[in-house]
């Protein structure tokens, strides 16, 4: 049995995003597991990652996010609330991001949550070793994440050559960019769409398409981007002229 | 002479970040535009959008952003900090986002500036009309917009076969999904690399190379993002099979 951090960030506890959370937590306990849940509009989360972050300071005189982090983490003297959520973060065995996309991207309040918690020496610098352990390996290596969105707009703006762009690209700067950077596994996006216009009986079929997920989230096959240190980026952490020959765009960090 | 709004996102005033807005501020200036400032941390901005935002509300039971959004939009009832923004940016004619790019992304606090900034009927859902006015027209449209981004990686980790992803694919969500959409002309961003690593020369190197890009807002040829409406998604949003056949990936929605 292992352990499930479902992190949400909507307000409204009859949202359909709250909704989707319960049905995830209720799915993964019927399965043993142990859920914790971390609410961020309901324990009013700073989202603001500024000073306050470092009592401590390296340096009084400029204020270094990198630097700070890095010291604050190392020496014990990271506000409670931070090392609160870290504690979950580090006991969890698959993580669970609960969002609306809101301009494609995660809510203010839950992209603070990131800022503050990934801090340097364990989601980024990991070890004080700089960009040495990143892209599938990192203080997080080892757990699973998933996003969980709830989207306006209809699947058919997210299709590979919908006017949006893909919904899997437009979440790269997550998916890759901060959890798989950080060492986890990213399973494939569950996204329900066209949210305001579903009805009874969409939003159940939703709901049992998350339940499946929820029941398969230690078996499905994560997304298959390639480690930094694999081999596949042999110079200058640039792709290796013989793979995907030729090709650009985000595709080509996908095995 | 024009109006230009230079939105930071940094709480140190000896920041790079705040440097270059600086050296934005008084190139802009030296060439006759008026400029105005929102300095988001020196203003306490309030980054988590929720309730407090919705003050009449439209439906007590449920909040849903987008329906309060405008409903709040179109009866003068957004709190005045937002009505504020909006006036700025509705005054501009040119945006300056300057901000550290955090998790291949914008700071939480200018996200939520996005998000409670950018309304319903106004950002989106123009003139209460869903989704007909879109990437390339809307609310704001005549507008121009660029992002100026310190990172902390080297540039070559940004690079199209780079380890990171190409640093305008990463930031598609922002420059295409928020700006475009809005109806904003965006040019190129503009980024400086290895900021922990810079020395004297360096940074003096960056600020002349912002401050020529000031001197050429306005004249700038934008980001050629295809419109929505001029013909290349003729059904349902969708990218004409005609237009880069076969090809998918975010840059199919370049000319």
């Amino acid at each position: 049995m292992k352990n499930v951090l479902l992190v949400l960030a909507h307000p409204d506890s009859q949202s359909l995003n709250a909704q989707l959370l319960s049905v995830a937590q209720e799915e993964l306990q019927a399965q043993g597991h142990t859920v914790v849940v971390s609410d961020l509009y309901a324990k009013n989360w700073k989202a603001v990652y500024d000073e306050r972050d470092f009592p401590n300071r390296l340096d009084e005189t400029r204020l270094s996010f990198v630097a700070e982090s890095g010291h604050a983490y190392r020496n014990h003297t990271q506000p409670s609330d931070i090392v609160e959520e870290q504690a979950k973060l580090m006991a969890a065995d698959a993580v669970v991001f609960q969002f609306p996309l809101w301009w494609f991207g995660m809510p203010a309040i839950m992209k603070g949550w990131i800022e503050r918690v990934f801090a340097y020496g364990l989601a980024y610098g990991y070890r004080d070793e700089g960009n040495r352990f990143r892209y599938g390996e990192g203080g997080l290596q080892g757990k699973r994440a998933v996003l969980s969105v709830t989207v306006g707009g209809p699947e058919s703006d997210y299709t590979p050559r919908g006017i949006n762009g893909q919904l899997e690209e437009l979440l790269f700067p997550i998916t890759h960019g901060t959890l798989f950077f950080s060492g986890m596994e990213v399973l494939p996006t569950f996204a329900a769409y066209d949210v305001h216009r579903l009805d009874v009986h969409d939003i159940e079929h939703t709901k049992a398409a998350l339940r499946a997920r929820m029941r398969s989230l230690f078996d499905d096959a994560a997304i298959a981007y390639r480690t930094q240190n694999g081999g596949e980026y042999p110079d200058r952490h640039i792709l290796a002229d013989e793979i995907a020959r030729g090709c650009t765009g985000l595709g080509v960090h996908l095995r």
